[in-house]
């Protein structure tokens, strides 16, 4: 029996072991965005460097930043000769909001049938903790791993990896890799492996209009002063066209069209408006016109608002004309946009359009990040399509991620490093909404992958 | 000495001992609209039972509704030949949110100089309690009062007076009387006495705007499905035109224009927009063209939206597309509007304006009142001007109130009783606002005027 079978028996016989050690670390309420969740970090990092050493790894740091933790470990005993890979994923996970929609309580991950629910099972928990496990199965099997391996684990993913770049750039020579491995990102379906070659960029900011220095009752005050709601709202409606394309001046600047090839490659996925219908609960899909849904998702830019409230949101009625309205906006871009421009012109925009009667503040956001796309034939993307071919019987789909990780952006710039994503979420699991499950097979079929993709990368390095 | 200056000597010596009461009363958060409060309710009108037993009337019935009690009591013994008045009043108060923007706790009213702040002081604790505070000095003195009087205290004004109808019409007998003093209500300002002969009408409605069936991560699903924010900020925006007048077709209809004796008077009143500005706050004024501030406050309607939410309204960034949106709407209304009519006519139009991709659920409020005018010479408002111009020197302005009170239509169309505003509170004491307030002094003034109004109106009726 070879080596890699030994590896893989082992984890075949630790699958509940596995499973329940996600139940365990997915229990740490990790919610990065909310300081009262500050010390359930902590405690998720320690857990997380904890599990690390009890896989055999010697080197496991905490990387303090000026917010939360990154968990550093690494294996460099494979030698000079062997190939490394920088293992990326991330323990913090998204506020559990709205509670009142969970059917299970969000950190008490709950098995029903082949699923896990739990918040941040599937992202990144569920993908990240599999990639230790695959550490721990060869090093008790055999003592030693095909390659050298670092791990870079951040707690701020969910807050825009605010820190992660200062955090990289005070470390390049420790970072130093082939490429990264992404545990972080998401598959096409659970039944069609897919490989994700781009992802949009982001950029946000939150706006707050002001109208009368405090609260009004709306009967005696209706009509004389604008209420800071409507003067919202107006900025809002104004940010897309009846066609859905953003109104803001200079927004689709230096974005290219997509290629015939590109729109026949989305063509021939298996994907259907109506499938994605019955998937999502909307009535209607709708956004810019002249392009279908995954051409939107994947190619098109977009500006979403993710938050907007004022006045009284509570039970039965309160008359009153606030002081104040909010709103949080978040664009998703693509290759040509530069994060700080667009965020510029979006804050431009919102000011030229401010109705009178009201003042407008405008906060940055650090979360921004360029769009991303892997280089053809890089050879991360040929073992990792090998080893999916492998694994489910069918070569793998290119597609593209609507969503971003700004990570991408710094091992790009900061460490030249290309990033593979190898996650074993699907795309369906409800990740940032109630209800997120992780399917709990894909824990062993992500260990097969990693392992395979591990021995496989370190074959081909031979002479 | 007349048994009036008496009574006055009396209230005179009790200007401490009734601040006190006040504050008691202030104590309990008895706010109609949040179930959680519910026992509060229950010990606000149990307090206020008790005061009006100590004041000496031997007639004092908790009434109760299918939401919260009334509270009534009786004096009948000034005989058939004397006036009688039903004294209205209030004793719930608004939801005290935002909380943080208090600077000391709504619940704890506090003095500062010749202020009492506190969620209730001016609406309506304070000026209800010193009409029971009028009757206890009577009768501690002389054992009687001029005129009989019937006080009816509700439990739901700051929810619309949701069942105050089917009360009054099932007491109708019971509630006979000349007309209605109001306790309710507020003045012009704290230096020109004022007497509002009119008030707007009222009616409200809540909408959600629903888009996917459950919240999606708007990186992945941003641009492919309606963001139900989107939908509502462009059904919000479109409900006034650029002129600030209100879209909804046939809300104007039936409406009387202003005459120029009412333009005229209006521009005579002491008010101006900088000082309205300083007063509130707001950057400018700002609503329907062609009319002047006290124009739109008064003789104009309007549709103010009081609360709008949806998505993450959280610290930090939560990049959701959320499955609803949500907003509180209402309408103020003149004479000519009916409020079923305005309802069902907004209801349409933003059925009529839904945009694609999203489904719409209006759910009516019970919130609804027609507008009121007080007639010219009624023998209420000719007493009323003569006690404020003696008590303050100068004749009393007429004025119109933007608010409403639903109660007002009650009392009409039930018991076709007119209603007499005589509240202490004024109109700048933030209510409905954090850091609501009561000015001290006119707790006096107050208590000096009710005697002297149920005083005069007694002799007026003497052969």
């Amino acid at each position: 029996m070879s080596h890699l079978e030994n590896v893989l028996n082992a984890l075949g016989n630790r699958t509940e072991v596995s499973l329940s050690e996600l139940i365990e670390f997915a229990s740490i309420p990790s919610v990065s965005a909310q300081p009262a969740h500050k010390p359930d970090m902590e405690r998720a990092a320690a857990w997380l460097s904890e599990r690390l050493k009890r896989a055999g790894l010697q080197t496991v740091e905490r990387w303090p930043t000026a917010g939360h933790p990154a968990v550093y470990a690494e294996y460099l005993e494979a030698g000079e000769d062997a190939p490394t890979l920088l293992v990326y994923g991330h323990y913090d996970v998204q506020p559990p909001d709205p509670l009142e929609k969970w059917d299970t309580p969000p950190f008490t991950p709950t098995v029903k049938g082949e699923r896990l629910y739990g918040r941040g099972v599937s992202d990144d928990k569920g993908p990240l903790l599999l990639t230790v496990q695959v550490v721990d199965a060869y090093l008790s099997t055999h003592g030693q791993l095909p390659l050298n391996l670092k791990f870079l684990f951040e707690g701020e993913e969910e807050v825009g990896s605010k820190h992660l770049n200062d955090l990289v750039a005070q470390n390049v020579g420790r970072l130093k890799a082939d490429f990264v491995l992404s545990a972080d990102g998401g598959m096409w379906s659970a039944e069609t492996p897919s490989l994700t070659v781009g992802a949009r960029g982001l950029a946000a900011l939150e706006l707050t209009v002001r109208g009368p220095g405090k609260d009004l009752h709306s009967g005696r005050h209706g009509g004389s002063v604008h209420n800071p709601l409507h003067a919202l709202a107006t900025l809002i409606a104004g940010l897309h066209d009846e066609a859905g394309r953003v109104t803001v001046p200079g927004f689709y600047d230096g974005i290219a069209e997509l290629t015939s090839p590109q729109r026949d490659g989305i063509r021939q996925l298996p994907f259907t408006d109506e499938a994605y219908l019955t998937q999502t609960g909307a009535p209607a899909v709708y956004g810019e016109s002249g392009y279908s849904t995954l051409e939107r998702q994947w190619h098109r830019p977009t500006l979403e608002v993710n938050g907007m409230w004022g006045g009284y949101t509570g039970e039965g009625t309160k008359t009153v004309l606030p002081a104040e309205a909010h709103a949080k906006i978040s664009c998703r871009l693509v290759p040509g946009q530069e994060p700080g421009r667009i965020a510029a012109l979006l804050r431009q925009h919102l000011e030229d359009k401010l109705p009178p009667g009201v003042t407008l503040e405008v906060h940055g956001s650090d979360h921004g990040a360029r769009a991303y796309h892997l280089p053809e034939g890089h050879p991360g993307a040929v073992v990792a399509r090998d080893v999916l071919a492998g694994l489910y019987g069918v070569a793998p789909l290119d597609v593209g991620m609507g969503g971003s990780i700004p990570v991408l952006e710094t091992f790009q710039s900061v460490l030249g490093l290309d990033t593979v994503f190898f996650s074993f979420a699907v795309g369906d699991e409800d990740i940032h909404a109630p209800n997120e499950f992780f399917r709990i097979p894909r824990l062993y079929e992500g260990q097969k992958a990693w392992a395979q993709f591990w021995w496989t990368l370190a074959e081909k390095r031979q002479p």
